[in-house]
């Protein structure tokens, strides 16, 4: 029988150390079209099993050298857990102005086990060893920030700053005039699969928002189709607090969210002309939309319920069609079983959009269901299914995770 | 200083004992049209303040014995806590089956400080002992229960048994036959403030469904005012957890509801019928709804999103005022002031329904949401403002419970 | 059947306005024993019943006048919804410098129902109008408030300030000196249960803190009676959220509570002196106690585990024995029967302490459970229960609520 | 500017086919030491980089076949979600015997974009293609199913049917004989940080129960090295709702569970026995210990905070060296900083254990603090961590996911 042996840990652990474990995360680096990336030989050319059995304790160097710029939001930390297993892209460089000199165990102690550079701040950030930037700042300050950028990085903005391209339209529904109008120009929206060769070739891309994303991938094939009506589009959006942030916020406490929903936000959401946008460029014409959306008790996820009219002689069989040709191929976009009902809590933690069509009682309407986790499909995992498209990866890769439920 | 001392405890909590505290919460019966009721003269002739000093330790008993069939359940549950503080109402009959021979205090430990009859098998129940009836049971068994009481009884049924008016169409929804349709046309709907005099003069009330409640309350009026257009509205409703009931489902587990959402019974939940023909008779001529119910991780609550299309030349501001008009004198339906949205957690616990209007983005169309209790105004606390009006009591009678928030 | 009908609504509601609602839940004021207030003689002499067929719609005077401080947090709110039901006390002054010139359905839209004064400045509040106060404002800040009102006010306070007899005491774990050493002196400790005849004596009250009010009412009693051991008591607490407040604070919002637990101030809580104080006074000797505070996913509740060693001969049933004469004529404490345990949900919304008392596995050892909800017996509950006592009402007025479940 | 464009979604998708994604994940299995598995040779000798380039569709054969024996459950998904990130284990076999026939997709809708074996009934199983197994059932029949499988198979068995060496203490607490004795004798322990090297070896790992993963993990140590005394160990500890199972009960109803705790199996859960048993191991003596567990409102999650008394001349101080010296070259369990407390969010989701130790108020006690996942460390986390030693990969072969905050 065994016989417990604490001395057994100490003796046998030794050959598994941090060090050794992250390098058998590692994979070799593709071996075209990176040229921007410097790959270590020696570990491009082993395979992982034989340098696991090695003895040398150097860190390998990744391919890609990364700056996460506002890493002590939730998106900032959401980019550093979907790193941890991304075999090509290294954080460098980590910025929070208000955390600056602490380790981001300090402020994230979920994300402790890893060996990162201290935040510093934004000002302070050496940009010399950066390859590329996730921006997750607040909208704003993010346009001067990426305007003072070298312009050989290559970046993507999780903010607001980029994602219209009409300036005017920013500044009203901002209220603030746009600082960086050439840099609008050259940005490309980051909807992944609507819009992936774009993304390929961008230095720039504006990372959607999470409602707009939930909204934009059922409808836009629909709509670009002309198989539903552009009018009367009536989209009842419900959201996971972590959408607002970690500002500290009465109506965002704990006994204020718990146990409750409320609508928020009518017709005056800032998400509302990104989504009007890109529905108009779908459908060729001006696009307006019935846009609601509520905050409920739950850190992530998100429900797009939308309520359409079907274009004359359309059937909801037509709209199940439509969606199924337009995503059949996607690792990412999922049209569920014909009567399948998405849920939330089927996507947690993974970059997955699930959604569905259903008939309504009323003849010649159709119900659309997407859900989406807010921080990854929503934020920080389409940013990263973004940067691998500009960097030349798989866009998959690092984005491996199934859902986490219950 | 103070010092601490046990003793004085047990000397001078004496003046206070149960029996004692119960008679001060009495309030003498009303004067008159209560033929049915005899009321403990004694009582009803000295003012509270002085039976409190005095030395009598007899139970007093209320004025109208009420029978709690299907106790066990969240409705009935919810029906013995508001009925703890009726100064006319005392329960002397609860059933369920199941759990017959138990105290109250045994299946809802919540409730185990009130002196309540143990529950009965609903066959072993003894109605000589009754005035009125909550019946708590589900859609189907209620039928034949019902038609087997004494017909001196008020009963008000909570069940969808005697909801919906065409017995077609019940069989049509619950796949079964109805095997009361003599009771069907003698039951009255009980959506208290639209149909109040019909309930005063009931016998036998049809307690409207929670949804239903929530929607028809804002409805109703706007439809038969004919202010909004009585096509395409859609109704994006959710709910919290305790309307689905007590029964052990696996996908009522926390596990499977807590931190997220999902849409169910889309186009086909049984509470379509009860609202379409709610609306249907106030518009005079029928009327289809788009329904979809949301569950959602909250014990307590419910929301009605719903959109519409106003009537030509109708403004925002008539709605509003529409409202206003239709339920200034309400002490349970409140309109908010312009611009405010209601919140389920404001509601939780107590019988009021919040409710607002607000503009859409779209030209003509208006956005409403009401919120509600599902448990209170949407079941037992509706219940008993029904019973209220049909014994002759003032109908907020044991329903002044503020909102529990956070 | 019945035909839906509006108008019935408007003529019918008519008898049951707000302000004839609210006199109905009038009850006289108390025959004896209260000097300080003015009763309105019409109203003491009439049963209820007959003043609510009555036409006059002035709104009557209630007995006693009440100011609350600090009414834009969560314990003030707490006591405006206690106080809606009492029929002596109304409150005639609210202050919240922040939201002076607000009403309090502004800061608490579940409150909007009541027809209060508007919030002012603490600065502007007049007290020539209030017989007696709660004040709910922060530790600190209290001793120069209260010492700056006229002497001839009752006040319970509901902060730390006059919960220390020891000075030094407070100083040490306030780190400030305390500025009304004299109102200390006088200033009675406000543990209902142990201490009723001080309170229903004092002036001033310090009510007590949440965490010591669950720890001391099953503790007092065992130590006072010598039959649990004056050592190693070790108490594990869980606490919701609500006892931190509705200060914005990041630690606190839904995304940092939801899922998951944690303990805090280990060793360090504030409310270890006032514990130790309570049960050093019942042992007539120096305890000192392990106490660890949990911080958990719910709005509401608080549950003590707390560890004991037993004296020597004594058994668990004298445990239960004990708690049961100390607390069997209580309206509030209830000792559950034997293996019964208490939940927390089972009280929410209540001024109910649940407990029990269990065997441990090791020999001699006793577990104690109890649960109260935080913000009800653990603050404005336990506090109107003072004042009740204070002003010479029965002190059970105003608080016949049963626990919200689910 | 970016010109929408759904073709190219199409078109450019089509090189990241579900197939080809899968083969990118794979890594070549080590080189030595693994008689019982076959090599694909083709996939062993070629880095995966240059795989991914290539043209094949076939899908790969991962290196050892997996049977999950009772998929259907929390712990048997759990098992399916962190295998598709393993790179040499596939699942071949999937039972659930409710379920036969159906997908797991069906079941656990998270898991659908998974390509796996429908689940068969037990009995319909066939263990030929199968290497290694985990067993989720029920503890009681897992006897009978494990006495027949193939003697070449490693086992990992979840339920607590071989994790008590003395059968009688099995048969006293789980209140029937043990039927298969024989393989009890032959069962490892696998608390895999206390027993590595027996595991290495083993053929059948008896799975530990979550709270003796959290307790002894910190405890054995101390206990050993006898820092603390083996008296009086005094643990509370808090669960989340899904170590319950998904078995509908009405005990674990969202509405029974959410904003509340309780405790439960005070004295009598069955993880005490197996919690003494390996305490008494590290402490050469019959160790005796109190252990409330405490349900709470969370899915996952679990805090073990555990009282204890010093050894003679024993600081904090030495106890944090001693789980500094004992832990420091694990990958999984984690000491914290001096004075950070851990939380069970920091660890959702993923294999950590974190603990600290702190100083009590009362001389010569400590206050000790762990948290784990349940469902992974406590459960199939630490399964696999077993089967990867056990199979003679890298204990932490696909287990590299970091917490999912918030």
């Amino acid at each position: 029988m065994a016989s417990f042996s604490i001395a057994a840990n100490r003796i046998y652990s030794r050959p598994f150390l941090k060090e050794e474990a992250k390098r058998s995360k590692l994979k070799p680096a593709p071996a075209a079209g990176l040229d921007r990336m410097y790959v270590a030989a020696s570990v491009a050319s082993t395979p992982p099993s034989l340098r696991l059995a090695g003895q040398s304790r150097v860190k390998p160097q990744k391919d890609v050298r990364i700056a996460v710029l506002g890493a002590s939001g939730y998106t900032g930390s959401e980019i550093v857990r979907l790193l941890a297993n991304h075999p090509n892209f290294g954080i460098t460089v980590m910025t929070a102005d208000r955390k600056a000199g602490q380790s981001i165990g300090t402020v994230f102690p979920h994300l402790s086990t890893q060996d990162l550079p201290n935040m510093v701040a934004i000002a302070d950030a050496d940009f010399s060893e950066v390859d590329a930037v996730f921006c997750c700042l607040p909208h704003g300050t993010t346009q001067d920030i990426i305007k003072g950028l070298p312009k050989s990085l290559k970046i993507v903005d999780l903010s607001a700053d980029f994602r219209l391209r009409d300036i005017s339209e920013y500044e009203e529904w901002y209220g603030q005039p746009h600082r960086a109008p050439e840099l609008q120009e050259e940005a490309v929206y980051g909807l992944t699969e609507v819009l992936r060769e774009d993304i390929r070739n961008a230095r720039l891309v504006a990372n959607p928002g999470c409602y707009p994303t939930s909204i934009q991938i059922p409808l836009v094939p629909l709509v670009k189709e002309n198989i539903i009506k552009p009018l009367n589009i009536i989209i009842d959006a419900k959201s996971g607090v972590s959408g607002a942030g970690r500002g500290a916020k009465e109506a965002n406490l704990y006994t204020e969210i718990a146990e409750g929903i409320h609508s928020y936000g009518i017709t005056r959401h800032r998400h509302v002309p990104e989504i009007e946008q890109g529905l108009s460029d779908a459908a060729k014409s001006k696009i307006t939309v019935s846009f609601t959306p509520h905050l409920m008790p739950m850190s992530r996820g998100m429900q797009s319920t939308i309520y359409v009219e079907m274009s004359p002689g359309v059937t909801i069989d037509d709209l199940y069609r439509q969606l199924k040709v337009s995503y059949e191929d996607e690792e990412f976009v999922k049209l569920l079983p014909a009567g399948v009902v998405p849920h939330t809590r089927h996507v947690r933690g993974s970059n997955y959009c699930l959604m569905n069509v259903f008939p309504d009682r009323i003849p010649g309407r159709a119900i659309i269901i997407s859900v989406i986790d807010n921080l990854v499909k929503g934020a920080s995992g389409q940013a990263l299914q973004n940067l691998n498209l500009m960097m030349g990866f798989p866009e998959i890769t690092g984005l491996h995770y199934l859902p986490l439920f219950p």
